[in-house]
């Protein structure tokens, strides 16, 4: 239950590792928490499920699917993502623009995380962009963010209203992915629910290969946290 | 046929009167025209038929529709346009926010037309937003269109590739409703295809009594055009 003068945020959750942290984060600092997600085609509804299942445990006053259907519009693109073509594996990820890049999509996200927040009353909007990010992905930059927040003001009748009210958090911005789940383990993350295979095998079982999997797996490594995640038995045979 | 070396421009195509005017400029001025339409959830399919008609008859090389159900988060707000609640008749338009202030709507909608401009190669994105509308809603104003193109080279590949390359085009910024419709006339738009009532009777014949209907008639008007919208008998009966 939400107590009366309890601010309330909009936190964007994906059903992975980063987003579920910025979650606790948010409910850690007092924010009734509005979690939002989106079916946009991603190729495994596993990842909604998982955000269903984050939220609740999070204790998210709600969580909400917004779909979007941008077939119509290039499907965002070719990404690895949302198509059928070939998730990379085990490559070098340390710079580049990844096959994994998505156009525009977290400033679709926030401009819809943006007009729930008004419909709400929040003035808060969580966005777990972290480190490990920055280098591939332009719109996780903080410049990015910023630019966003600097919108958000002028975009709105809450804006006009107020004084610059919207901030857009990121928590997670300065955070190694082992930094992110020592955070969350504190908090109480059971990150057994959450899912960051590009990849997976049926079951939901974690390919142990993809981008996110390997990023995932070297922050429990790095942390000293047991990895809960459940890989697909070809990764012990490939290893 | 586009040439080959013609650039290629995304616009915002409502099927109302300003954005056709839009997209005539647009052509005008030698772009590619990609025209691109939301279905939100308005209480009329007549706008998007409009829009089809009017991407067609002005020679755009395409025309997708997006397909946006936000009523999981809340259904962009209680606005008249998205609900059942009523639409504004004969109020003084001069100022305030309107009930049909929909939030966030320009910030999503040139959102998702940023994403579609990577997918097609675009770097000019066209907005029908006029002097007129300023007056009420927040996210037409020349500030948050300036922000938005700011964090449009800052979101994207392309924006990290190049110096800036994408632009907001507002071509119908410092226009009345009388020099819109007689720049567009001089285009050779076709207005009876526009559709811009909030609050059409069967058949899509307009009411002449919203925001919208009169802020049309009143252009056409000072135009010295013939009115070419068709009105329902009540507008008749009412005056």
């Amino acid at each position: 239950m939400t107590q009366t003068n309890q601010k309330h945020a909009v936190v964007l959750l994906s059903g992975g590792l980063d987003s579920a942290t910025s979650l606790a984060i948010a409910r850690d600092m007092g924010f009734a928490c509005h979690a939002l997600s989106f079916d946009y085609g991603q190729r495994h509804g596993i990842e909604l499920a998982a955000a269903a299942a984050v939220a609740s445990a999070m204790g998210a006053v709600e969580h909400r699917v917004v779909k979007i259907d941008l077939s119509a519009a290039g499907g965002f693109g070719h990404s690895a993502l949302t198509d059928d073509i070939d998730v990379p594996m085990d490559r070098d990820v340390s710079h580049g623009i990844p096959e994994t890049y998505v156009p525009a999509r977290n400033t679709i996200f926030l401009s819809i995380a943006l007009g729930f927040a008004e419909v709400v009353g929040a003035c808060d909007i969580f966005i777990g962009v972290n480190a490990v990010d920055y280098s591939g992905y332009p719109d996780c930059r903080p410049e990015f963010i910023e630019a966003f927040e600097t919108l958000a003001n002028l975009a709105t009748a809450a804006g006009v209203a107020g004084a610059a009210p919207f901030v857009i958090h990121t928590p997670l911005a300065g955070m190694t992915k082992a930094e992110i789940i020592a955070r969350g383990c504190e908090l109480g993350v059971d990150y057994s629910l959450t899912h960051s295979c590009y990849c997976p095998a049926r079951g939901a079982a974690a390919c142990g290969h993809c981008d996110s999997c390997r990023l995932r797996a070297a922050g429990f490594a790095a942390a000293a946290v047991a990895d809960p995640t459940r890989y697909a038995t070809a990764r012990r045979r490939r290893e």
